[in-house]
């Protein structure tokens, strides 16, 4: 106890030495002195409870997924939503270029404001506005990437205790985000047989007087769904008569396939107040750039001054995306060729179509046809494959068997599908198409089985 | 009412307008039918909680003090921490050449995993690996800035209602990011007369056992003051008597001047877990780029995966930083010539030299001298400046009348202090410390003024 007590009163020269002696006396010992004076006399150090609540599904699934690829087949990924992996589908020179532009001038080395620089909240404005629903630099919050952008939309908007309405099947960064901030998840259905439309009653059912506010993602990850502006027109009647705002997710914006049109949401109301989340990540190939953007809709001042200034309060946490980054964005968004956007969505709409052909015409599976984003959803009729007891053990196997390795739904709250991402090469779309056929016909049980299964129920 | 019960049983059909009568009709009243169903029939989308919680000290003081210069000088900002403002500082060409290769390469576009890439957390880990205090990637977590490392250390140490000591005078961050989050700071003092040093006995005076963390800051902003070996052991063992682990602000680390030595505080502990945050943005010149970082030292496992795992999920919240900078960074630490920092150290302290020798002369002025990081702070002995309350009211004169802004300390909670930044051109630091001096001349009050002002106590 000597020793101790001479620490405390500050006459130890001897640094951690001396100090050894303390942690091993007082380690697993309860010693009253420090106790009585309010002290902490043990090393214990948890991790917060934020910490502990922040949950990737996506992660813990495919790390439970402890499976090896056939090693006589090379592995096919189709499960990230990274347009870049492949190298099939590289960025404008414009995007690269304008950014080499902005380190030669060495111009954007600095803190630019946390909202980002005023230009380019001002040339962000200038590429979204529409008679319909004006934008001007104060509607415009640069963030880093466009999750960034939803957590800062969900942190003004929602308190613990909260909740907020989630698509499911749905991205799963929302309830990642909302979870760690205690807000509640209240997950409202899509209809693949309406092309992933929102079940609008079931939708409606949930609103209560804690709902924060209502997340639409469209086009859809993982859907790859586009809204028709009538539906749009509906959910927007919804989120009015209940009085709830409307956060974006607009991502995908304009990644549709040409018989069809992207509406921003935002352009369909004149009232309901609106924070779209976007970013220049899918669109543009750069996901790793972390450019992302809320663009704030608030034509009856529904939101008003408390929200904006919310935002900018809470944007000075970790103060806005990478300057290179901002300095380039007027030009980026000015100057890329209309070319190279056409020419992504050509390339996307020819796998998908290849993609949704080939899976069609495999017994046990049921892919729904997308629309734009990059992404296709494939039901597997779990009573022909009676061997796989969920969409987890039947990508697992995929896995080992086959080495194509896609997402299954569960990790979007949706069981019986996986999710196949479109964006890879089209001799490995068409390579995989090829191989989950020979999967598929290798454990497909016909109506005998489907019989026996119904049976057991 | 009518047409309200219409578009619940969902057969509107006109959108907007339809919606348009309901807001009109229910609001400002309260309709039982909505309130019965659990409805929010009105809006009123508040602010959340934690975005009114963050609040920028700096930000509001500065916003608050509303003064034009006076028109005939034209302006000196020695207020913002940023040493990009005059271009007197570029950064290195090594470090815009290994961006723009990243550029080309064309392979830096994609997502990175949320703590960055391994290759990239290995370049940090050799960067700063020590025999005293050895890292290995494992121990790296790439952020997006200093200001996120901060962030994340704060959110997976702290739960709210705990508390995490914080020094006075100090970065404004801290506190800002502590009460969002509704975790408690207890500020320690720090003293001038003995260049900055932490009032030991006051510090762990504040110690309870709701304690997360104690934040060292060092070398200092705003003091400039540098800790040496034998102050940051006795720090260790407060820290290592009352086992609270250090989160170590370390951005200024190793921007010392030549008369000292910038010891990482993980280096002088075998036991004290840390979580050291740096990055690029001072040392290199770049704060505009976001690339931080958290070093993780915990060799008797104090920490354990716990604190890392947490670490971990938070990272994915926002997935880390630009991937640009990222692809850069191996050659950036590797290739930075050294005449690059010593250069910029010499510039620092030659105007450090020059600012404090000018201060010293003016009557009415104290100030400390720096040995480090990018400022110094002025006492002003306010009995001898009856004229004004405080160093708000001192240095928003300043600004009216010399056109010199300086920040007032009471931004880092320590009034009657100002904070002179010296990274601007010498000029500017030689002809600003002659209107501060013009300034003082005018407004100094001696010995009777003084005295006169003590009778009036």
């Amino acid at each position: 106890m000597e020793s101790y007590l001479i620490q405390v009163n500050g006459h130890d020269e001897h640094g951690d030495h001396a100090m050894l002696d303390v942690q091993l006396k007082t380690n697993g010992n309860s010693i009253p002195l420090g106790k009585a004076k309010g002290r902490k006399p043990r090393w214990a150090v948890r991790a917060s409870e934020m910490s502990k609540k922040t949950f990737n599904p996506v992660r813990a699934i495919v790390d439970s997924m402890k499976v090896e690829p056939n090693p006589k087949k090379a592995m096919i990924s189709l499960s990230l939503g990274d347009p870049t992996v492949f190298g099939n589908l590289p960025t404008n020179n414009e995007v690269t270029r304008a950014v080499k532009e902005v380190l030669d001038s060495g111009r954007c080395n600095g803190y630019a404001p946390s909202v980002g620089y005023q230009s380019c909240r001002e040339a962000v404005a200038a590429f979204y506005t529409s008679p319909e629903a004006p934008l001007e630099a104060k509607d415009v919050i640069l963030t880093s990437g466009c999750s960034q952008a939803i957590e800062l939309a969900l942190a003004v908007l929602a308190n613990p205790g909260q909740n907020i309405l989630v698509p499911r099947p749905g991205f799963s960064l929302y309830k990642t985000l909302a979870l760690s901030m205690g807000i509640e998840v209240k997950l409202y259905n899509l209809l693949p047989e309406k092309a992933w439309e929102i079940d609008l009653k079931h939708l409606e059912s949930l609103v209560d007087e804690k709902t924060a506010c209502l997340i639409v993602n469209n086009p859809s990850n993982p859907c790859g769904s586009v809204f028709s502006k009538r539906h749009l027109q509906k959910i927007l009647a919804v989120a009015s008569r209940q009085c709830v705002p409307i956060l974006a997710d607009e991502i995908y914006g304009d990644m549709v396939f040409d018989d069809c049109k992207f509406e921003p949401i935002a352009t369909l109301s004149t009232n309901v107040p609106i924070l779209s989340c976007g970013g220049l990540a899918k669109r543009w190939l750069v996901p790793g750039w972390r450019m992302g953007w809320i663009l704030i809709h608030d034509r009856r001042d529904i939101f008003g001054n408390e929200i904006r200034d919310g935002l900018v309060r809470l944007s000075q946490r970790i103060l806005g995306p990478c300057t290179l980054v901002q300095g380039a964005l007027e030009r980026i968004l000015r100057q890329t060729p209309p070319e190279f956007y056409h020419n992504t969505l050509s390339i996307l709409k020819s796998n998908a179509d290849l993609c949704y052909t080939a899976l069609s015409a495999i017994p046990g599976l049921r892919p729904v046809r997308p629309a734009g984003a990059m992404y296709l959803m494939v039901e597997i009729e779990m009573e022909h494959f009676p061997e796989f007891e969920n969409d987890v053990e039947f990508t697992e196997r995929l896995i080992s068997e086959q080495s194509v390795f896609c997402l299954p739904a569960t990790c979007f709250e949706y069981p019986n599908f996986f999710r196949v991402v479109i964006t890879v090469p089209e001799e490995m779309i068409l390579e995989a198409c090829s191989r989950i056929q020979e999967f598929c016909e290798m454990h497909y049980q016909g109506a005998e089985g489907a019989q026996d299964l119904e049976c057991d129920k």
